[in-house]
């Protein structure tokens, strides 16, 4: 029988629906070797994001390299360029314009693009651990960077993964958004999680960590500092929140030893979800407290990542009812299963 | 440079960024013609939606059709089953149970299926004015039908056209939800819609269809009852609404005259972007006033065609704002010089 569960953050409900669906395991891509054997030997001449085609992107805003090395040339190991077709701008006016009875202004804003690595074929669940620490350490610096600009009133940090996720570029690459607004699904979780500090005292993120520990049936892998699971009222097949220990708004202000931690969880989280579904499409996306200069003590910042495994259709775009046609707790276990082979974390 | 535009109904912010995008044609599927020539001769002998086939769905629960059929026979003209795999169905129990810290409750309600038509090949672009207006008839018949039971309180219509936009059987069809609950996306519509009449008065879809009408650069095709138009904020391109020129919260309402003339204005406006587009995917959307027994005067029904010709990603899922790569403007002048061909309307 279909399950209507709902969220504790923002009250929305979803409906869990597995006559519809299949078993975990039936979620998963085409065999790894077969996309390994449509690889060709080297990079592809058209990466705009591979060492030694530093031209084709605009001027770079940050790299982590050695000593010695020239702007916009190789040797990089992460590497930071505005997005060449922004959806965001920094030129333009804030100030709401009347159209007959309508208001628009002018999309202000940024656009960036923080590439992974230097490798054109591994995904953040095949980078070492070494390697994530260095990208999540840039999103950060640039969050702190842009974070000095007062037109920006959020920043949204994503990863879309696979062509059918809405990756129009392979190589691997997450993109920092300046928003001029708090969009609405942030005002949401900041009004849900105020509307529980209020009735329950503390953070309903803070109580779904000490639930998901007790409960253990949602629970995808953990350390010292994060935790991965899949939430109770799980939007997609496979959804799965990293969420830090601590109670914490804002991400920039993450140190350096939960930056270390986080790296290392959130390779072996998307190492699960690689290795036991091969390499399926996603949207990660971090959801942070706004930047524009509030404190808001009552929001917990997390990661969220939605496999791309289904289609919202009709009845979610008109209703804004998911429909996940996976039990959330069948699919954790099957994540939790999914731990053979090489482990980032433990390597 | 990108625009920010708002709804004025929600007050929903839209980012238009054309710059990422192309022109109108560009938009368009696989040219129809070799889409045609992939068409088998006949209907495929698995669907379970074609005459003949009856058996491979549950019992019918309407068909319009001449005197002496057995039902779940051949000789039907529209005909209206269960669906075989429900995300809602009639059994259970609507209290909440709480799991841990969560609360859930089985998803009561219906789903059923609505076949547009005999003809496994024909799109409600295609189809001719009548029998658009049996389809609606039909849809018509079963709000009134479902509406009596009060554990629905809400009905929602859809049709998911084309396996991208979600279409599991390819024979045209529409879906009818009923949902123990008012889903998010209307308590929007239906605050703004309130909202609107406390601040201006009146309703903002009757003020849309004076400024649609006066500004044209943004209307498709219209007729006595109704108007097609692409809305100011749209949220995917091509995204065009249906709306009835007089206000009425209630879709099942709607009188003979009206509906009649509704199916010219549909077959036409579907035909369009099925002649302009070469059949694109897309999911249409009825939105009416809660079946809970209120009345709802503040409300204004409508339909919603959004074509799936783009992908939300990380950026539209964690902000709740969608980017449309297309001028409203731009989709609605290709759509109305998109007239050539036969003509439902003019037929």
């Amino acid at each position: 029988m279909p399950q209507v569960r709902q969220d504790i953050i923002t009250g929305r409900w979803v409906i869990i629906a597995t006559e519809r669906g299949k078993r975990p395991e039936s979620f998963a891509q085409v065999p790894a070797q077969q996309a390994l054997a449509e690889r060709p030997p080297g990079p592809p001449d058209d990466c705009p994001f591979c060492p030694g085609h530093e031209g084709m992107t605009p001027p770079e805003l940050l790299a982590y390299d050695g000593p010695f090395r020239e702007p916009d040339t190789p040797g990089w190991k992460v590497r930071v360029v505005p997005n060449k077709y922004p959806a965001l701008t920094a030129e333009g006016n804030l100030e709401p314009r009347p159209t007959g009875i309508y208001q628009q202004f002018d999309g202000v804003g940024f656009h960036e693009v923080i590439i992974h690595s230097p490798d054109h074929w591994r995904s953040l669940g095949e980078l070492d651990r070494e390697q994530v620490a260095l990208f999540l350490e840039a999103c950060r610096e640039r969050y702190l960077e842009r974070g000095r600009d007062s037109r920006v009133k959020y920043m949204h940090l994503i990863e879309n993964h696979g062509r059918s996720a809405g990756a129009s570029i392979e190589h691997p690459h997450s993109q920092l958004f300046g928003l001029p607004l708090v969009p609405p699904v942030l005002e949401d979780e900041l009004a849900g999680m105020r509307r529980w500090s209020a009735e329950h005292g503390g953070c309903p993120v803070c109580a779904m960590l000490v639930e998901e520990d007790r409960a253990g049936e949602r629970s995808v892998c953990e350390s010292d500092h994060f935790f991965a699971f899949a939430p109770f009222a799980s939007r997609v097949p496979f959804e799965t929140w990293v969420v830090p220990r601590e109670h914490c708004a804002h991400f920039p202000e993450l140190p350096d030893d939960a930056l270390e931690d986080l790296a290392g969880l959130l390779s072996h989280t998307m190492g699960r979800l690689h290795r036991g579904l091969n390499d399926p499409p996603y949207n990660l996306m971090l959801h942070s407290a706004p930047s524009d200069g509030g404190l808001y003590p009552e929001f917990h910042w997390h990661i969220e990542v939605w496999p791309k495994l289904s289609l919202p259709a009709g009845f979610e775009w008109g209703t804004g009812i998911m429909v996940n046609t996976a039990l959330p707790e069948e699919s954790a276990a099957f994540l939790r299963e999914a731990s053979e082979g090489p482990d980032p974390l433990l390597a």
